[in-house]
């Protein structure tokens, strides 16, 4: 497993701000599951929530409303082939886990896993809302504990150390932006 | 005014796909305003929808209940200053586009204003979910219309054109990340 330390939950929100793409990972029940979600953003700063778009038609939609919890990972340019596999297969037809080689350890305070090598991870518990979970797809959680790789966020700010592990932005297709130069107004 | 052009409304989302940060614009009975917010997403593909996070102390959200209506206007590199200024100012103290300078011209489909000078704007129609809205100051949205600047995205993708007319992806403090490289796996 990738080393990580503990992010303090005020700051957690800051591991989303700049709009990555995440892998939104899931289980319950002796399942588990993983996804990609372009469509995620910060919602609060303390304690710290989140909103995530999970469709209807997924495997992880059914995970996270059984176990009422899901992971999302900020994984870096060298994962964007396995965020792209992971985006476009079904945990339905495949086990992911296995057949992109994607590697999980547990998490600390809920049942869905850390996906090993991305750069960060916010665990979530989802805050109930069915009305707009059925009409929208859309997932709100508070964030109970978070981590990052200290070699790519500490001290509350991402400071990417190579080309190869700075967080991407999906576009569509197989195509993605890295984060690009950091720059102080 | 930027020359622009219509985006397609099913392409819309590609707009916010990448996560980059926002102006906000809004307009009601005479007056307006303009803030940043780095917690926006894209919802839904067709019709399109975006949700946005849109805080109660602000004068926007105020215009926004009004009105029912903002604008989702995506900044360039070069506004990166601009940006910061609308996103620190407030709207109920100073005039925001006489104080920091910022260009308005008219919306197609809305009253809220598009930003000059910016690479892509999505005209908004608040959908009403009052619970969501009092709760997270969650506001979701349709775009009713869209364009782009075509230098820097057509035929439903972005294809910056230099390094100072590229998104922007807000951190903390007057830091943020311009998109950077494109890749394809």
């Amino acid at each position: 497993m990738t080393k990580r330390i503990a992010v303090p939950l005020p700051k957690a929100y800051l591991l989303l701000n700049h709009g990555p793409t995440v892998l939104v990972s899931s289980a319950h029940d002796g399942r588990q599951n993983v996804m990609a979600a372009a469509w995620n953003m910060a919602l609060d700063f303390d304690p710290p929530k989140v909103a995530v778009v999970i469709d209807k038609s997924t495997l992880t939609r059914e995970l996270v409303e059984a176990s009422g919890e899901f992971v999302l990972n900020v994984p870096s340019r060298q994962q964007a082939a396995m965020t792209l596999a992971v985006g476009t297969q079904s945990g339905r037809e495949v086990d992911k886990f296995v057949k992109v080689g994607v590697g999980a350890t547990a998490a600390s305070a809920v049942g869905a896993p850390l996906i090993e090598g991305c750069l960060a991870w916010l665990e979530c518990r989802v805050i109930a809302e069915p009305h707009i979970q059925k009409t929208y797809d859309l997932f709100l959680a508070e964030v109970v504990a978070a981590w990052a790789d200290p070699q790519a966020f500490s001290a509350g700010r991402w400071h990417f150390p190579d080309e190869h592990r700075r967080s991407i932005h999906y576009q569509a297709g197989g195509n993605f932006f890295a984060t690009g130069d950091a720059f102080e107004v």
